[in-house]
């Protein structure tokens, strides 16, 4: 994604730091008190400009919201959807999903998603891989069991290799979808990536993974 | 497959016992006695017209193959390759694959093949697809551990299915393709069914689940 580069953007982040928590370490394992209510959480690990998770906050009032990104002058975006629409269940994370295991306790998320992440295409750069084993170690640290990892890609050496890393790493696969836009399935809420690869009638490539531990 | 009926197939098959064995039962646990070797052991099943076995058998000649069919009409043209090509490592079973566990020992298997088998699409119909849990239980009986069931279809909805069958049964899932005839992959051997559908311009899908117990 090409973003042009917002000088303003730290500042605005900054100054709404209701949404977008300023040092999520020190909610860990207490980010229901930050809602003020004990609802299922939530997780996006790069969540860009925010449609998707804006999308669901408003589709799932019942449950919050988290959605971690990295660049600043995306999650902009991402926290001018939250303020027009007014919604009450997202906070935004303005850091490295690395830190993952930071922000969240063992087994205090419910459910993460994790949509068009970056292919890193070439078999060196493997550990890049958001579904690389090193990162599902964490997701399942902080996914409780049967908490569940929703992948979705338009990029079909991505999708393979990473149904074998789930597997391998002992998630259980379901609701496999292998061409999602024409399979009938209801209520997917689309992303930014998601939009412009299907009006270009790519394939889009979808798989639940089950934390079993 | 539209298979013309021939009478006369129950016939040949009768005449060339050593390679059509009539009684499957009795070889259970020393299918390596009839082959005179100690030599891995691995089992089609829905062998059709034995393209693919009797190609993996010129291609392997240190292995041993045995091919399971139930049509007599389809499984005669499968001995004709055999008979014209002298293949001296491949033998025939003209029985329901349900037989399985009777025709084989625990653990005796070294690999399996699946290929182009019915897809069953309706949901009521699930029970009759050989992804089924019930045959995964038979395909993991006969498995030695670490024993590999070998997977192909056109079927882009048997596919989806099978991969969350295998992985809820226990299977581990490695080398999956998408599109097997554009992901650049040595040493495919086609197959009946996988030869008419490439040349229509369908994907051919592929994937090996790994027996862990
Ligand atoms: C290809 S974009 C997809 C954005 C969005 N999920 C969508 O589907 O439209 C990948 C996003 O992940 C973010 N990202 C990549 N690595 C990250 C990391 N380690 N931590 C947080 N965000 C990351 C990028 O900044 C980018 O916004
Ligand atoms: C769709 S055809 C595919 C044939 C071949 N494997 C190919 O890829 O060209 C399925 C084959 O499986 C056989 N078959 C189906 N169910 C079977 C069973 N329970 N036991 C043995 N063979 C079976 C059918 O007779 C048929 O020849």
């Amino acid at each position: 994604m090409r973003v042009r580069h917002k000088p303003w953007a730290k500042g605005k982040l900054d100054q709404h730091s209701d949404i977008v928590i300023q040092s999520p370490k020190e909610y860990s394992g207490e980010w229901r008190d930050l809602f003020k209510r004990d609802a299922p959480l939530h997780v996006e690990i790069g969540s860009g400009k925010g449609s998707f998770i804006t999308g669901m906050a408003k589709k799932y009032p019942t449950i919050n919201f988290i959605g971690i990104e990295l660049h600043e002058s995306v999650i902009v975006t991402a926290l001018d959807h939250c303020l027009d629409e007014n919604l009450k269940n997202v906070r935004l994370i303005n850091e490295d999903a690395r830190g993952l295991t930071e922000f969240f306790a063992e087994d205090e998320v419910d459910a993460l998603y994790l949509n068009f992440c970056d292919p890193w295409p070439k078999k060196r750069h493997e550990k890049r891989r958001l579904t690389y084993s090193a990162f599902l170690a964490q997701y399942e640290y902080v996914l409780k069991k049967g908490g569940i990892l929703n992948f979705k890609t338009d990029n079909q050496g991505l999708f393979e290799y990473s149904l074998e890393s789930f597997s391998k790493y002992g998630f259980v696969l379901q609701n496999i979808s292998l061409d999602l836009h024409h399979s009938g399935m209801q209520n997917n809420v689309v992303t930014e990536y998601e939009e412009k690869f299907s009006e270009k009638g790519q394939r889009i490539y979808r798989c639940e993974a089950i934390s079993s531990e």
